[in-house]
């Protein structure tokens, strides 16, 4: 007994039959005394229909009509939802996002919410009304409608937990919950059954996709308690919480991403903030660098090799040659990052020669290497990913 | 030079081709040095889309939802029309109904406007901004959205003009403006360069189609000179305006109404009170009658006969033959409604018979009769209804 945020994605509200069976597990969270809060984005290809429609007509449009024109999209789907709910016989109202209180600030597409005014909110709750939010978007100071980018819809229903004191948070996904691997592709995959905040936004960034980075680092701010699970399949999925009290595990998951290009710089001479001046001009074009490894070659010179998203690899190749003379440069898009990550691993010094251990006994090179307190990532040759993760995560989590 | 007021319907911003050929009729206008603002529908059949959705879901939806859904048909439609203006290379914003100031009541789906605030709309156009305004939406007292129900934009856009004290208001329909009869039917029909606004009130009430009735009430009301014509070829259409130094015409148009069932009881029992209770009894059924006819039979009885729209014959029929007993109701939807209209006619005794003269020569039998100061109506057999509109137009305006 208590209020429950739910987040259902695109997916899951695509046609008139899912907006049932989403009606369904809302109400069924409801009729168990709870107050129920749900947060939908648009439905199925609405926003990439919407996208084409303004692309045909101006492909440089402002970032203004760009929202106003998305954010009726979650339009659809929270009145659709509403009906669906009336149906099965249950109060309900919806509300878009500046209804229920989303004050953003002017940063078109990419909005950043400042604070949730919860009146209308709080009133909806008080007449026991089950309520639907949009999710994704909100309204700035000049009345102007406003969306919140990638993961949006995630990053609301967060919001609300916080600024209502939600009980939970719970994100409806096609998964069943985190997993410490990708169970398409790792035969022993296991789902957790809790994961830390840290933790989860590691894996968010290490391409898991289960949650947006932004909504996990707004839980771990607000100590809001988000639960993972299916919305085909809705039982119990992965609860992501505080360090506090959690069960230990060595390693949480074990990662791949293949959005990755390392850009190599050879015999480059060795003047003073040579490495300054680089990376302040990617850092201008927005060119985010992850890993980064210096060795120094013969006569002065050094080799720098660094990574950057699959799709700035060609740009920085670009600027490092406007820029730099005499040295080589070369972009490999043929590699990946395979990561574990764990709380645990912290206190547990043998935990990189141990993943090391599984990618030498299955033969694979190892090009690069990074570590943080809570995770270990490796750059490998691409057509090795996988199985790099399988022989990783098979040192680390105990077969069944 | 001055505030122009320009209205598209849904057809004219279909697709982005069209899109496309509105903007550039705004900023032609825009070019002239005029202040514009353009208010437009939903895009083509978007309104008809998610109503079968919502069906799809729950046909009995509370109307909140309802035109919480329908209105984001305008905001994609405003949103994309403000991108194809800007496209072209002219300052250009769009407003939702509660952006623009539009406050109505909260009878959902037939709100009625109660107050347009023009703060913003004012700000927009001292930015010297082509305002585009979702047409057909408000917001009432609750921050809850509303619809003004059919014929909603060509309201919205009257509405607008009157607030903001407008030289003209718009309205660009498929037609190239008023025509004494319908010009698909009839081959000599005329384009009227003017109208009073009673007699196009009385032109869309018998089915001309062009104009929405609160629209021109509306612009009466608050003298808005209206203008008709067409998006697709944007030549000079017809003034709706007040009757004073308007060229003189016995009469402005010839129309058919099809919608139209007759109902008969005959051998009723002619007691006190008795068309009352009849015509009370439909009226609180929401049956609007239209023409009443009464004649006196033998033994004490009589026959009443009345028009009703098509859809609601039957039920008229069912009520009456539920509360009177011993006599004979029929139901005729095979009929239809011929009427001539114009502010000349007052002065004019001979034009009732010379529409006679034409039915009569045509050899066309006429069942019932109704005049008004402005207008002259003849309900006969549907299928002699495009014969009497010929023959009626060919008696009153001339050949050229």
């Amino acid at each position: 007994m208590g209020l429950i945020v739910q987040k259902f994605g695109g997916s899951s509200v695509a046609n008139a039959e899912r907006v049932m069976n989403v009606a369904r597990i809302v109400t069924d969270t409801y009729k168990q005394g709870n107050d129920v809060i749900v947060v939908v984005s648009a439905q199925g290809d609405t926003t990439d229909d919407l996208i084409a429609k303004a692309n045909e007509i101006n492909p440089n449009a402002h970032k203004r009509e760009m929202d106003q024109l998305l954010t009726a999209g979650e339009q659809i789907s929270i009145s659709l939802l509403a009906m669906a709910i009336e149906k099965l016989g249950f109060p309900v109202i919806s509300l878009l996002g500046w209804q229920a209180g989303f004050n953003t600030n002017s940063i078109y597409t990419q909005a950043r919410i400042k604070n949730i005014k919860p009146n209308r909110l709080q009133a909806e709750i008080a007449k026991h009304n089950i309520v639907v939010v949009a999710g994704f978007q909100g309204i700035n100071r000049y009345d102007d409608l406003t969306t919140l980018g990638r993961g949006g819809s995630d990053t609301s229903a967060v919001a609300i937990a916080a600024a209502l004191k939600a009980d939970r948070c719970q994100i409806f996904t096609d998964v069943e919950g985190v997993y410490t691997a990708d169970p398409r592709k790792v035969d022993n995959a296991k789902k957790l059954k809790e994961i830390t905040y840290d933790e989860m936004l590691e894996l968010a960034t290490l391409g898991a996709q289960v949650l947006n980075n932004r909504s996990v680092e707004m839980a771990k701010k607000y100590g809001v308690e988000l639960e993972v699970l299916s919305s085909l399949n809705p039982k119990p999925g992965t609860i992501v919480k505080e360090a506090a009290k959690m069960e230990k595990m060595l390693i949480r998951g074990v990662t791949k991403d293949k959005d990755v290009a390392l850009v190599s710089i050879l015999n480059l001479q060795d003047t003073p903030g040579i490495a300054f001046k680089i990376f302040s001009r990617l850092s201008a074009k927005n060119i985010n660098v992850d890993i980064i490894l210096q060795s120094f070659g013969r006569d002065g010179t050094k080799d720098i090799v660094f990574t950057v998203n699959k799709e700035n690899g060609p740009l920085a190749v670009e600027l490092l040659e406007d820029m730099l003379d005499g040295c080589r440069i070369v972009c490999n898009t043929e590699v990946a990052k395979v990561s574990i990550v764990g709380a645990g691993m912290e206190s547990h010094p043998g935990t990189a020669s141990k993943m090391f251990e599984a990618l030498y006994e299955s033969n694979i090179n190892i090009q690069m290497i990074s570590t943080s307190e809570i995770k270990i990532s490796v750059i490998i040759d691409a057509e090795d990913a996988d199985r790099a993760v399988s022989a990783v995560h098979r040192k680390f989590i105990p077969e069944d």
